[in-house]
């Protein structure tokens, strides 16, 4: 299975694996990529995203996991140069607020101990953006 | 190193893994285990947890991601005889939520648009436990 195989109709993480969109990477492999997410729950919300087109974990190939969680391991630990503590969302299906039908772990820093999930989350700005790239791309 | 490294202190997940506290267990293996959460956010709320102790996915060796992501598909799978939306999600740390700092996943199943993420989580019940394990349980 190829690295982007095409999703039936439009992906927007399609797009951004196969470089048609633009996106805040900070991390990519031959097998995955980790952007930020444009509208942060948090400072430093990310996404990791396999380059290949599944809806879902359940349908990820078995070859293919050691790879992934690879991947979400090593962008929580640049990630834990901003901060210790985050959550790790994988929402499955529409009930549970899935909204892009391309498998994505959400990474959500934590900075104290209020609920930062309202329905508030405004557009990630460029100059931040910019900062947390520099934070989270280096190796 | 062993399936189930004993932690420095009283690890209530490590007792489950060893057998020496009971849980509604729905699915082991040689490295892993999942038991129904007894605070439940939903109908179904359940905890996949690798048998040894590390408090975070950074502190897993990378040895083990197959089998750990594996065993968390497979739990995903089942809880899609209930429902065929649910979330995933990993706490790292106190202010992410984080209570027991043994490494787990939580698949918490969805069935409405309501959020159940609030502060009311009764205990589970006996006959509902043993209804969910028997549905979830079989391979």
């Amino acid at each position: 299975m190829g690295p982007a195989a095409p999703s039936e109709t439009l992906c927007v993480f399609c797009e951004i694996v196969s470089g048609r969109s633009p996106a805040y990477k900070v991390y990519e492999d031959e097998k995955n990529v980790a952007f930020l997410d444009l509208f942060p729950f948090t400072k430093g919300h990310l996404l990791v995203v396999p380059k290949v087109h599944v809806p879902r974990l359940t349908d990820l190939p078995e070859s293919e996991y050691q790879n992934f969680l690879r991947a979400v391991s090593t962008v929580c630990r640049r990630v834990e140069r901003i901060s210790q503590d985050y959550n790790i969302a994988l929402n499955q299906g529409a009930r549970a607020g899935q909204i892009v039908f391309h498998l994505h772990f959400h990474v959500i820093p934590r900075y104290d101990n209020e609920n930062p999930f309202g329905t508030d989350r405004p557009r990630l700005e460029a100059g931040e953006a910019a900062d947390l790239v520099a934070a989270l791309s280096a190796p």
